[in-house]
């Protein structure tokens, strides 16, 4: 008796069988009945390698993570993981420093691990083909897009938000409320990566508000991490050119740079509104709670992998696909000091 | 040429050679620059299957990970994976929630994925010979111990703080700054689980300083996560029972306790002092800054990881490793009102 024989029994595919046996959530009770009932009449041993019966010699799929100090990627991580394995593949993760070239990452993974496909987790938006002629299987860019490079939409396959949009909206936020004086916190401004795209998103939005922008307002952490956004903001305010408002291109970056005005003599949003893109679930439980635009993380990691798995299992080609972020409302933005008065 | 004469060549191990190629930090600049020398000399081609060389036809180490929202284990998985990559394994890693099974997991992903050893980041502290019987190969328990259980010290391996003491040590403090009305937040008092070892550490520090336990000061979340903690301590300050002081199992609880406190008008630490364990980075960067106990975390990574590898290469047998936690000052704990007037 294997597991095709239960699926076939219970008239359910075997990956609904393989959802039951391990006590996924996304099944009927109807269902979730009948299985383990056949289950039970069978004999059938589901820890003995029930799952290895529908892989093949080779299930792994890569997940190379870049940037470690991203806590963004924790839910987008654990969605790809319950995603892959409930397609009955296997998951090999790496997860790389964001100076680190995730592509030779990948390159290698391929060739040790016998990949069937790969899903990058952060990375450059700038790829040329060259550059990517080591990669030979399926691959999935998730959380970025190919906007520095000029790829056709059948080289490769991107699941992310329109990042300068994103940013351009947040920034809008600020100068609808009436802030002039608005300072970018930044990882870098040239890194060809979701930085410069929020942050091009940034200068277009001054530039549509009629906004000049003043290079002293921009800040660079030179990484995603708390202790240098938390020195970059610092470093903002002792810089001394006036700001009412800061557009943060990460949630983690902008609790940093809260603590940053706060311990700064700056009240948030009093003295200063901060807005952020990410909408990590935390956000919400810091003093004061974070304006932020939202990413569909569990939405993004989904999508990627059924993406990955189309073109491994030869159902489709390369696709790109573009989500929503949506604006969560905190108490971290306000109206400039003076401004309604 | 492999990557073994690559190692003969330069007098160095074969995981040297491979550390160099895969541009990892910890090799000094001579060995590094005499190791690319070799590897350009030889023609040898890192990228094309380098290390599967040194790997057997099975590499794979499995890392279960139970409670999908804890934040604190997001560093451990870092060390876990590089740690285990650096050694020539691949990690295969399966998150699971905080309710499943994790012995059942390890034991399917045991067969599924021809594992040579498992990790499990966060389990039961309780599990008898009989419940292990399905794991066959070696494994540690990375973060927890055995304390509920009568495993010998040869059964099952452990790397660990000591969680009743560390309880004791933070609860200790509040007691010594004169707080009496000591509320607990933990996840169950009941779980044979770390919540449970770190609410007993609670009970007694309270019975060494002469202070009545109040079962109305007992708040159970039912998980670690944020929202639950938020809930649970709006509900405790919502039933009446006065208190000066909260003991938090865990920083992120913590984060938002701080949060319901404040929301329900108690400023944090004028009107009730906070305590946690973990030691996230993220709680240097909240108002106020987080007072907790913290966990080594890396060095747990890295330990379990070596005891792991010492077992599967049959250097030794099982081992438990108890690692000392430390205060992190934060500015979340003051007196009582009052005791100082």
């Amino acid at each position: 008796m294997t597991i095709k024989d239960i699926a076939r029994l219970c008239g359910v595919s075997v990956s609904t069988v393989s959802r039951v046996i391990n006590d996924r959530p996304d099944v009927s009770p109807a269902v979730r009945a009948a299985v383990l009932e056949a289950v039970r009449k069978s004999n059938y041993i589901p820890n003995n390698s029930a799952r290895v019966l529908v892989s093949s010699s080779s299930d792994a799929v890569g997940l190379v993570v870049r940037g470690l100090s991203n806590p963004f990627y924790s839910d987008i991580i654990k969605v790809i993981g319950r995603s892959i394995d409930e397609a009955g593949y296997t998951m090999v993760m790496q997860q790389i420093g964001s100076r680190e070239d995730e592509i030779q990452c990948g390159a290698v993974m391929e060739r040790e691990k016998k990949l069937r496909g790969i899903v990058f987790l952060g990375g450059r938006s700038d790829y040329t083909a060259e550059e990517l002629r080591p990669i030979t299987v399926p691959f999935v860019c998730c959380s970025y897009d190919n906007s520095f490079g000029s790829l056709g939409a059948d080289r490769l396959s991107t699941v992310s938000i329109d990042d300068g949009q994103t940013a351009y909206s947040a920034v809008s936020r600020l100068c609808a409320l009436g802030h002039r004086r608005i300072a970018a916190l930044v990882s870098e401004t040239d890194d060809r990566s979701i930085s410069e795209l929020r942050y091009r998103g940034y200068l277009r939005a001054l530039a549509d508000h009629g906004v000049e922008p003043d290079p002293a307002l921009v800040a660079c952490a030179g990484s995603f991490g708390l202790e240098d956004a938390y020195r970059a903001t610092r470093e903002l305010v002792a810089g001394g050119a006036g700001f009412s408002a800061m557009f943060i291109i990460a949630d983690a970056m902008a609790i940093a740079a809260v603590k940053a005005l706060e311990d700064c003599g700056r009240e948030v949003p009093r003295d200063c509104s901060v807005i952020a893109v990410d909408g990590l679930p935390l956000s919400q439980y810091i003093h004061p709670t974070l304006t932020t635009m939202c990413q569909p993380s569990e939405r993004m990691g989904a999508e990627s992998v059924r993406i990955l798995l189309d073109m491994i299992e030869g159902r489709s080609g390369n696709r790109r696909l573009v989500l929503e972020s949506e604006l969560r409302g905190g108490a971290s933005v306000a109206p400039p000091r003076g401004a309604a008065d």
